[in-house]
């Protein structure tokens, strides 16, 4: 059997992103941590781990990992936690779950409050903000439990349960709208625009659609709700998801540039086929949570 | 005079996390961005970079680069854009600037949307979302022209102006203290505390003021609007600046656990010596949004 002291050596030094932070995670010294790597690797024969700073995993250590979670699914589904070292009874299990900023800031947190208290009190999430492409490079390379992703492809080992759609709209303030002296949708290319971070393309999708053009001033601004307060303020213009609206539009703090359009971005929860019984009924209150807050997917 | 082809190159290799995409940015070939960087090492005799994925830059490699931001600073005062290589007359200058996530999701949207409508027009924001030490020594290391942190202390050729603080206070909301049957501060170390990151050590804090213990039970919750949000669904307790609560408490989704407690975290606003006159325009406009939203700093 695989010793899993050394995959446990692998993924600390991944998900610490080093050596050392990986002995203090896992109580022991690094150098430790060193040789159980090394174990590994003259075992296999083959380098698990590329030496940059942060560490990366090779396609084989990749492999490890994903294993590895597989595993520690099927260690939740046991439910023998006095078997775990370095734990005790009280220590609730941890999931680790990829998800994009906007799922994160609108529907999600009512998600992960499953209503269950015994439940509630088991599972400990720690939570990674990441574009939806990157949240499934994750799950792909067994860095986490569950990603929300808007790719339908279940990754190896994994299956997908479609969630719903964020519905975006094209915004801006009626201050940048009279500051700019905007009266056609084709001024806005040469308009300041907001853009969540560099692979965030719902503003190059806009104007792509509406005109062919794309936006050539661009402002980046990596938060959900900061987002929201930068078209109030008048810094530029950009897509938001309808969630994030609230009474915006009525309280005319904000406008619909263009009402008939809309962007649905779909999400998909991706999880391992050996979920545990807990993951389950997570996975089902969160499909729940999201069936009601979320628009169907166009097939 | 320095060859300035060469830092840029250095200076994209960081910035855009490796040689590929560097020569993306700078639209020339990958391997005229190794030349650059070959021939500033050999110039210099000491490397510049450390080949890790990303690569980072070495102590001499930070010093050019903090050198490279404080001329692009005397580049935008000297406002002739005409000189710019790969820039035109309708290109907007970057202003790269780091600052905490409370403050991108609350008082600094504003503050970036300066309201003189040409200077709008000429700055464009790049904002980096960092935990306040990590945002210090982004501006140590040259990569950023602002940044907002919560240490007074200016970076070698750096000033400081004090914006302000955030305050925070200790919620939760009343299906949590229901559930969770919370009577007594005392009890909080065993329930679900929520953090923003594992550099968020404000929920620790407040524990260790009210009776020397530290929360055993944490969800990593990496979204400003979703902390919130999480906490009104009940998934755990934590701190949250008061520019968030809005009308939370009054409509009784939240409750404040200790109203005589809080924790005011500072903020500073970091720039180079040789800031241009747009910048301090920026930055006065700032300093005044600030000193609106913000608490006075504590002697």
């Amino acid at each position: 059997m695989i010793d899993y002291q050394l995959l446990n050596a692998l993924s600390a030094v991944i998900s610490e992103g080093g050596f050392e932070k990986a002995s203090k995670k896992l109580f022991i010294t690094q150098s430790a941590v060193s040789r159980r790597i090394h174990q590994l690797e003259a075992k296999l024969g083959e380098p698990v781990l590329i030496r940059t700073q942060p560490p990366s995993p090779t396609a084989l250590g990749k492999r490890l990992l994903n294993h590895l979670q597989q595993v520690l699914q099927l260690e939740v589904a046991l439910n023998v936690e006095a078997l775990n070292e370095h734990t005790d009874l009280n220590t609730p299990l941890s999931v680790k779950l990829a998800a994009n900023a906007d799922s994160l800031a609108t529907w999600l947190p009512e998600a992960l409050a499953v209503l269950d208290t015994e439940l509630a009190c088991k599972l400990r999430f720690e939570v990674i903000s990441e574009d939806q492409s990157i949240a499934h490079k994750r799950m792909k390379d067994g860095e986490v439990m569950v990603c929300i992703s808007s790719s339908p492809e279940p990754v190896n080992g994994g299956l997908v349960s479609p969630l719903g759609a964020i519905r975006y709209k094209a915004i801006a303030s009626p201050d940048f709208i009279k500051q700019h002296k905007l009266t056609e949708l084709s001024q806005l290319a040469h308009l300041p625009c907001l853009v969540f971070s560099e692979y965030d393309k719902l503003q190059h999708q806009f104007l792509a659609d509406i005109n062919g053009s794309a936006p050539l001033f661009t402002h980046i601004y990596p938060s959900s709700e900061g987002f929201k307060q930068a078209m109030i303020a008048g810094l530029g213009y950009g897509l938001l998801p309808t969630l994030q609206l609230g009474d915006s539009l009525v309280k005319g703090e904000l406008v619909d540039l263009f009402p008939e359009y809309y962007i649905d971005t779909p999400l998909y929860w991706h999880y391992w086929q050996t979920e545990s019984p807990q993951l389950k009924t997570l996975r089902k209150f969160a499909l729940q949570v999201a069936g009601k807050r979320l628009e169907p997917i166009n097939p």
